[in-house]
């Protein structure tokens, strides 16, 4: 089995209300890769500079991540600075250099492209094109994007949407590319395109996953967030929901419409550790008996009534 | 068994982005009332002008409503006119014509002090609390208010809340009442004013419940909305979902925990429902096959794993 991610790997300065960090580990693989590392063996093909702290790539080896598609180049690491009003729900960006991810183009290990649950993370369209290229027949394929590729790269952004089976998307993301004020209806729109199923995520209101065929309210699903009374630093939430949701997937190999609810769970409980820490941090020592436990709250705060066995049966059929 | 509310019955101009409507029947009292008529027996305490439509009088008895607590007083009726942009969030009050509901007194008719569930609908705390007075030991009472009353009376809601069973409120107005920007903070210090149960109803992002004693995810109840693809008027969504929620404890006389979050659900069906037409127009011929056609849609939506008897025992527990 086991999980590749593309997507980037960078230094963050961050500011939230409850504090600040600077020179912090970030970057949508490493967010990603750090959650996936709880559930199974991931591999990372990313960029970066030869500032890069040795500590980071100790921390990667720590979690058993596969390095040997991460690059160390002459010159400077990705870097982005952002921050976030009270009300945590959208990061402002201050600054973002590229540097050496400007010239980042994915170039597959031979032996990383058998690899069965690919996570393309946030970045040029183009290059999830080129990803999906070398891998070969892969299993699952999720895909994230972020409101700078809807804007600048809509058509190609498009184009990798119909050619992978999950697409992760933001709730105002979903919006801005669809056009659609309705949520219901933008997943719709994007569901359109190929994908099996759609996952709008929406921060402190949980998340929402779409499918194919059927009626509404077996194809919809909705998930609380995890009820926090407080919230650190909301940077790589995203990132880290999809690491436990392919993480999960990957883990159980279990694609029925049923497992791919649990693995949306997953995601909101990985995501709602993330955001109790800045970075990484609150992952570190995150083991998968902290996160059944999490899971098992969720079951507690979603619970109202026992579902018939005819009513679950839909959810075992497979959705790819 | 049956129900008593208490509120305002008035007639609405409502502007949406798919339509307008002018004249026709709104207030907390009504909207209510219809929704909880479908679950029990209802009775309204309220206050109409000589102007008040026959027809509409005539509709509540259709629904069997107790109306010996309407008073009919020489005026005009209370009149509101709103509207609602592109995102339907947020009414936008244009006029609001208080006419013969500014000389209101509830005036409870002694055989109605007697009723097991009372709903104070969003009116002045004062009348509120005298409406609390004159009740004989109902098993259940539930509050609703409304950014008006917190700004204008915070103290005296803050008391009407202590004395209640149960307190609804918006997401925006639990904010608001607490000073909270989290909204499992803002909930506890509701809660912490002495009622049982806080329900933050979220619009389109469903609700939220909180009870007393445990551990949050136990205590903490999170429902999504049922998805719609198309929302024609939210009016009335919040007291047809307080009307679905007390119609529902009313009916089964289910006071545990388990009782209240089934209580919510239903909150939740009935205000999806509501928002579907104007006015009332989507509640006058519902049934409650209809609604329990959509509580077991709120089950596929929501479900993605089988509980264990262990977690689900301390459910049953009386919140009381």
């Amino acid at each position: 089995m086991g999980i590749l991610v593309v997507g980037s790997i960078g230094l963050d300065n961050v500011a939230t209300p409850f504090g600040q960090r600077a020179d912090v580990l970030g970057g949508s693989c490493t967010y990603f890769g750090t959650a996936a590392s709880i559930y199974d063996k991931v591999a990372i093909v990313g960029v970066v500079g030869s500032d890069f702290p040795q500590e980071h790539i100790a921390f990667l080896q720590t979690r058993q991540i596969d390095l040997r598609g991460l690059k160390v180049v002459e010159g400077k690491t990705f870097r982005w600075s952002g921050c976030y009003g009270q009300d945590l729900d959208v990061a402002k960006t201050i600054e973002t250099q590229l540097n050496v991810f400007a010239g980042f183009r994915p170039d597959i290990p031979e032996d990383l492209r058998e690899i069965p649950y690919v996570f393309l993370a946030n970045i040029d369209p183009d290059l999830q094109l080129a990803v999906l290229e070398q891998v070969s027949s892969p299993r699952l394929v999720a895909l994230d994007s972020m409101n700078y590729w809807i804007t600048s790269k809509r058509e190609r952004l498009a184009e990798a949407m119909a050619h992978v089976d999950l697409v992760l998307v933001n709730e105002d993301e979903a919006r801005m590319f669809t056009g659609e004020g309705n949520l219901i209806s933008a997943a719709e729109s994007i569901l359109a395109l190929g994908p099996h199923a759609v996952v709008v995520k929406k921060g402190q209101h949980g998340a929402m996953m779409l499918t194919r065929d059927g009626d509404l309210p077996r194809r919809a699903f909705s998930v609380p967030a995890y009820p926090l009374a407080s919230v650190v630093d909301p940077t790589g939430a995203g990132d880290t929901f999809a690491g436990g949701l392919v993480g999960h997937l990957a883990r159980t190999g279990d694609l029925t419409l049923g497992g791919l609810r649990r693995a949306v769970v997953h995601g909101a409980v990985v995501a709602s550790f993330t955001v109790q820490g800045f970075s990484i941090d609150a992952l570190r020592d995150l083991t998968m008996e902290d996160v059944d436990q999490r899971y098992a709250d969720m079951l507690c705060l979603t619970h109202f009534d026992i579902p018939s066995p005819d009513l679950c049966r839909p959810y075992e059929q497979s959705i790819t």
